[in-house]
């Protein structure tokens, strides 16, 4: 209900409270969803700090006078929305802030963590030249079939914990540069400053999918856990691809936002319908 | 590491060929990736069509002279990307082509799959007031705690299949709408038609979560299953809350794309960075 986007205040804590407003029992919203709702603004006004345990499932049972099975179904909704987490064997605890990765101005994901206070660490795991894959030879220019591209593939690490894992497509031209290069730059300062390749525009798609067997490793995480990720593909002044990067990110502390300015386009659906009824269908 | 959001040519089916280019058994990357980036790039063409089943395990350990088990990370590796989906008992098929929500127009998500020659088909499972939740009382600008606002629920399907659910909130003003409008019409329209609130921004939020139980049983998936989650708000030209929704989609079939304009911003580390090796940290 509540973007956890917004910074969390450090408000004190507070313990049990006698004058709790009561829940809504006769609600069409389920008892389960008012105490997620509950939950999630108590959160956001920081009265669980980040990394703080949530109240035993006794403790919310008690306080909300509702049975254990709503108050799991509270925890699984703020779960599924990852405002807390679950760490084996010790309880649940509130999320981090989620870092919010404005899509609007060009930059680096290096950069979008960066303008959000966070240092991240990274990790080199890979850079070296691999066959071109089939759908990048002509975007890079070089369609003889001979040309090798560079891969890098790199770790974020977040406070000790990885992130993301980033695998990019450099252009044949990336022989140039060194390993010790290639591990402590960001990809646009490579291309820009190290290849003198500047950027002009770039095409990004965001998707989610399972981690899969070998990203999960990467991440720490099981095969089917949910995965953010962005695709991005780096264009110069001519059209030509001067990089392809996926970004593997942890969702839990992630995501992106737009800003859309209206007015919605003339040719919409909204254009076309005639007062109230003339739909079949809707949304 | 190819886009499949290009439309895929309807090219002839081939059968088994004798001119198979020959995996690069040296390179350092690994069998399971190369075999998987081609299947890929036939997705892609064409080679196999939308829906249809992909070869046999046998028959891919032949075609590609390897191991069961590398087929079988090639798959896992298609299956985690979304290109093709296991259905149970019958095997792997190709998964049709994604809808690209381009997030730049500002429009609904009902337009959106129109704008791709799609005509979705909603269920709106529910509509009513419901106590506002804290943190939209005062966007609402109804602050006195007493005024319910009210919620939507609807179900998106496309070819029969579920592909979204759709939650939204619309302010205490939606009072006057039918069960009859809230069901034929898009969120935009009732804003902008009926209510005579038109839209002037929206701010968009999308991120990746579980599914957990109750999507997850909406929309026919477990509750363990990746989904790619749309957060809206709509604002009028005063900066007032009209609607908040979240959009629960099947990720299989959805991206979002947005094509960003450069050049990078001063001030970005590409500004800082001092020839080859300034950084500490990288990417």
């Amino acid at each position: 209900m509540q973007g956890n986007s917004s910074k969390r205040a450090a408000a004190p804590k507070r313990g049990k409270t006698t004058n709790e407003p009561l829940l809504n029992r006769d609600s069409a919203t389920a008892l389960y969803i008012q105490i997620a709702d509950r939950l999630r603004a108590e959160i956001d006004a920081g009265t669980f700090a980040t990394d703080s345990k949530l109240p035993a499932e006794s403790e919310l049972t008690q306080r909300f006078d509702v049975s254990r099975v709503t108050v799991r179904q509270a925890i699984a909704q703020l779960l599924a929305d990852g405002y807390v987490v679950s760490k084996q064997g010790k309880g649940t605890f509130v999320s981090r802030n989620k870092f919010v990765h404005d899509l609007k101005p060009m930059r680096g994901f290096y950069d979008a963590l960066v303008a959000q206070g966070v240092e991240p660490k990274t990790k080199l795991l890979e850079f070296g030249p691999v066959s071109t894959p089939e759908p990048l030879r002509q975007a890079f220019g070089k369609d003889d079939g001979e040309s090798d591209c560079f891969r890098l593939k790199r770790l974020y690490l977040v406070d000790g914990e990885p992130i993301a894992l980033v695998v990019s497509y450099l252009p044949p031209q990336a022989s140039g540069l060194t390993w010790e290069q290639a591990n402590r730059n960001p990809i646009y300062v490579l291309l820009e400053n190290l290849l003198a390749m500047p950027v002009a525009q770039a095409q990004i798609r965001i998707r989610a999918c399972s981690a899969g067997t070998s990203v999960g490793r990467a991440l720490g995480l099981s095969p089917r856990a949910a995965l953010l990720v962005m695709d991005r593909e780096s264009f110069d002044g001519n059209g030509m691809l001067l990089e392809r990067t996926s970004f593997h990110i942890r969702p839990e502390n992630y995501e992106f936002t737009l800003s859309v300015q209206g007015p919605l386009p003339v040719g919409s659906s909204i254009k076309n319908v005639n007062g109230a009824a003339s739909h079949d269908h809707a949304a």
